[in-house]
């Protein structure tokens, strides 16, 4: 077979055939294609699309494409949650541990931060100690053990992904909805659970910004990995301004253990428990949405929810984590101030997580470090009232931030006139 | 600035500036852009396209990528000449010279034989002690002394296209007008000539088989070329059955030989005539179609103009010219006789080529050797009347052909009926 035929096939948007995704992800996944016809393809793929059979072969190939994970034993009671990706989104630490604490098994693998959006797998490393490059047995240990985890894959996972996903990024090929689908999907499947919760972020700090869109990809993660076998349920969450207050990787976690404590921010324990609502349905825990979000709130209520989440941090190597996360004390290296009175009416999502990842918190390449202590904490929200001088924003960095904060202050809309966010959370069963 | 924003323009099917037109050729001039980026953007243009604007900024950035010839010393009297390439094709031996026999310059950069259409240098090179790898020094005055020369461009000669071919090939990229035109166009325009007559194929044996296809290749040709500052004019010929009798490599060289003695075949010698009157008429030696035409038969006639011919193959190293010319007397591996009576139809030129590359004459990867004495002689021609048994083509070659026979055998065609040709020739000022 020659990559060329498929090629030309779909220039004229003709459907590929089993046999020929097949020879396409294989080539892949053990380096047997030149990357100029490989990313050749994507553009085609990119322009003229993949029809559903096609997109569903795609994804189970590139599923099989290296090692998966098997967690059978854990029946229906294995659930994973995906993220498509927000500026201060610090769920999977809350929603993981509500649902390990009601007995439903909750494998993540993760990935690091590029970009606007940072990484769960940064912010996990941002407690000292914890490792989340674990190997097969490891990852089964913790999740065995604490009901939750939260890692890397295995060098050998889904092989065609990373492949394909760099050579995506470097031709604009990235939003395509199948290559999208199949790469979200063929993680998630080879990743071995019995259900899967997609956070499907809408807003101008989501890649998806229009909520037509995010309808778009949840219908069809949803349909897709129901005929892939496993169960799956989606949910849209608002991503216009920052999730809750602390963007960053420490002070995230910081964060995400108060919201486990009951003393976090509304907007993140609303999608918090939102998120493990659905993933209790999933597992067959709830059958109802309200009564589900009720259970989710209890276990934050009676502290079990954090509980699980100290000790997912100890079994992954976290040390004095009590200590660490009892308080976010640094002192910022700059603080934006309200030019104005009036109600803070757009706090720019994409902005801010752009800023926090020029001040540390994030990297623009692969080989980048990161600052871990790097961030920045909103003090007011969407809809607040403030006056002339409030603090709005701190910045926690050890770098000049000067430019970087006058650049996001431009962005900042006070008005005169009472605003209240529209943004509503949309349920996908 | 970042090929990946250039690749989004196009994506969207927007026009690229000539800055950025510019980044992109230097990029493939001085591999400072990977082939997979490269690729994407040649997808994108293969699916998107370019209008004439950005066709002749792109044309003209190739062109200037690499070392030039100048030859404005020749002033309009300096006239090349390109084919699309066909099956048999010895054109260029037989225009160039009846053209230099009349104090026109004729310099042809041309190529190597890759796939079903053969290649010059191939033939050329055919003939004992001919070199093709000139230096520009030895270029020129094989040029100022016999008036025509035959060789292959320095290896600093339009890089940009040297990138651009290989990827386009492997990425079903090569079917594209604007990339069809600049890759054309750049090798002629940096070739020097003050004029250029275009040899337009049709039918099933050129890389354009349909007549409106070549009439629009044909008509964006000579308007490219004017803009650029240069004189056209092209002819579209046809390209259904091989031209003339013989398709190989020394057999074709032979028959051009007979055709400049008054001697060959009468399509070889009226395509020709009709090409060497084009070229007479661009260099401003003749004024009408007409005249050009019987100017150039009498060229032939008076031998005047093989005369030059043997200059020509001489002056680039050519040894015992005279008795290699004087016959070509190889025995034939096998012969193709005529299973019934009746009129020959179908005499596939796309066929014959295939089976004279796969007999030794061609090559299908630029890697591969030629035998220089492989080919395939075509005994009768498109209309002919033919008896059952009667022979209907030699196969020169030292390789096993029995099988390459048989498939050829079944693609010629008898018909009870008389058949005659309608292709006719199209000439675009």
């Amino acid at each position: 077979m020659d990559l060329r035929s498929i090629i030309q096939k779909k220039q004229s948007r003709q459907a590929l055939a089993k046999d020929e995704i097949a020879f396409f992800v294989k080539g892949c996944s053990d380096n047997s294609l030149p990357d100029y016809q490989i990313s050749a393809l994507l553009m085609a793929i990119f322009l003229k699309g993949m029809n559903q059979a096609e997109t569903q072969i795609l994804t189970e190939a590139m599923t099989q494409s290296g090692g998966v994970y098997d967690l059978s034993v854990y029946g229906k009671k294995c659930i994973d949650k995906h993220s498509t990706g927000g500026v201060g989104d610090k769920v999977s630490f809350i929603c993981g541990p509500i649902a390990a604490s009601l007995g439903i098994k909750v494998p993540m693998l993760s990935g690091r931060g590029l970009g606007h959006t940072g990484g769960t797998l940064d912010k996990m490393g941002a407690i000292p100690g914890v490792r989340t490059d674990l190997s097969k047995d490891e990852f089964l240990n913790v999740l065995e053990k604490t009901g939750v985890v939260i890692a890397s894959a295995t060098s050998d996972f889904v092989p065609a992904d990373k492949k394909l996903y760099a050579l995506r990024d470097a031709t604009e090929t990235v939003a395509s909805m199948p290559l999208i689908l199949s790469s979200i999907l063929s993680k998630k499947l080879a990743g071995g659970a019995a259900g899967i919760t997609f956070d499907v972020k809408v807003g101008n700090g989501a890649f998806l910004p229009a909520l037509k869109d995010a309808k778009a990809l949840s219908k069809n993660l949803v349909r897709m990995t129901k005929k892939a076998g496993r169960a799956a349920n989606a949910l849209i969450t608002p991503m216009g301004q920052p999730l809750g207050r602390a963007v960053g990787n420490l002070i995230e976690m910081y964060e995400a253990s108060e919201t486990l404590l009951g003393r976090g921010p509304e907007d993140v324990t609303e999608v918090s428990c939102r998120v493990a609502a659905a993933m209790l349905i999933l597992a067959g825990a709830e059958k109802n949405n309200e009564s589900a979000q009720k259970t989710a709130r209890k276990q934050i209520a009676n502290k079990e929810a954090h509980k699980v989440f100290l000790d997912m941090l100890r079994a992954q190597g976290g040390e004095n984590v009590d200590s660490i996360l009892n308080g976010f004390s640094f002192k910022p290296a700059a603080v934006l101030k309200a030019q104005q009175s009036g109600f803070l009416s757009k706090l720019p999502a994409k902005a801010i997580g752009e800023a926090a990842c020029r001040i540390g918190a994030g990297r623009l390449k692969a080989s980048e470090a990161i600052d871990p202590q790097a961030g920045i904490y909103c003090c007011h929200k969407e809809g607040d009232k403030v006056k002339e001088g409030d603090d709005l924003l701190y910045f926690y960095s050890s770098l000049d931030v000067s430019e970087i904060v006058s650049s996001v202050a431009g962005l900042i809309t006070i008005s005169k006139e009472r605003f209240s966010s529209h943004s509503r959370i949309i349920f996908f069963k």
